[in-house]
């Protein structure tokens, strides 16, 4: 069977083709424009791939809710033109074939949950620490939806000690978020993540925060795997 | 149908019979003894009542592992007498009918989606707040279990700036249960939580920790509901 993958991030769409035993064939990465000149480079990516099914993982907000008039639209991102586009139901106009459609955190968090860290368990948390900080949810063989999405990279944590950073969150400030992800390191120290040495007193900061999110994870959820996976923006890594 | 429930608790038993509909014919109580004497009462009880079923939500922690050796035990509570106590293998040597096991806050968010406050919903989050802090999970129409079970009364959340208590919990000192179970306001104010004045500060702070507790599960799970019931120790409102 052929299938169709769709990573669609903030910053790069990775579109793909692979099967049912986890064999990817084919994968090419384009630079996120304005929606209809990214999409028409999807659909032409994928107009002759013949393609028996496709799953979208994407940036968000997105709808989720399959009783809404508007799943399957990106909703309130400040993301130039890409507020309220219809992201789903454009690619289903041009393919006649089943859709996944999830986040892209949850994508991920299937992701290993399928054929990565988590394989053969029923649950796992992910973290993604970039840009912003997003968490997957998998429990008891599902990903957690809920009402809207989750949004746990927002929740509150207390603050490290030797920390005076105010946080950038334009919405909470000092959430984990706010002081954790990429541009958290980049204000407080005044260089990229991926140039802070390290021996330096940012990780021991840095993992201050995400060591409080990931144990008050596990508490709430016992997920047989929690891990996180860091953007460029923070360790110098290539982004997954 | 006639089904049997048992709500084990670490202060009192209650036992009752219902049917499908939800209707209770019948429910009586019996204070937590040591083991055997409590469950002679339980099995007594049930003895002559034909159930075709029986659920059990229990104190805990407990193995909820059906693959495990020890599933159906009370695990390391320092309740004396309960610790390796084979609760649902005693129970099922007495009667040969389907057993439902669970931990007691699981049980009561169960509840409110199969009856209650989130009845029709695939999800909710359920707080107790009594002796202890236990939080219930249904995300996806499944209640979540993951590797042990999840004891989300113990997450970290900020410190009220005017609260100098240094919290009970003799794991964590000041976790959310430290601070905002009954002892936490009786050792605090020096009197039960029943007896704290409507218009005492007490109220702030504690509303303050729990706050924060059901903002954090709500970003991270995103749940169709939340709520949180009280017991006697912190409201003098009746036990549920």
């Amino acid at each position: 069977m052929r299938i169709g993958a769709i990573e669609a991030g903030g910053t790069k769409f990775v579109c793909g083709i692979g099967d049912e035993n986890g064999t990817i064939v084919d994968r090419v990465s384009f630079p996120t424009e304005m929606p209809e000149t990214t999409i028409a480079n999807v659909i032409a990516y994928f107009r002759d791939k013949e393609v028996e099914a496709i799953g979208v993982g994407s940036f968000g907000p997105i709808d989720l809710d399959p009783a809404s008039p508007t799943y399957g639209h990106v909703t309130t991102t400040p993301k130039p033109g890409w507020s309220g586009y219809p992201l789903l139901g454009t690619l289903k106009e041009a393919f006649d074939v089943p859709f996944g459609w999830d986040t892209d955190v949850n994508a991920a968090a299937f992701g290993e949950a399928t054929w990565g860290a988590a394989r053969g368990l029923d649950s796992c948390v992910y973290y993604t620490i970039g840009t912003g900080i997003g968490v997957g949810v998998y429990a008891e063989g599902k990903m957690v939806h809920g009402l809207v999405h989750p949004e746990g990279g927002h929740v509150l944590t207390r603050r490290h000690p030797d920390d005076r950073f105010e946080g950038f969150c334009p919405y909470h400030g000092d959430c984990l978020e706010g002081m954790a992800a990429g541009p958290a390191l980049e204000k407080r120290w005044n260089m990229k993540g991926k140039d802070i040495p390290a021996d330096h007193p940012a990780w021991a900061i840095e993992a201050f925060y995400i060591g409080q999110a990931v144990a008050g994870t596990i508490l709430l959820l016992s997920p047989k795997k929690s891990f996180w996976a860091a953007a460029s923006c923070i360790n110098g890594s290539c982004c997954r």
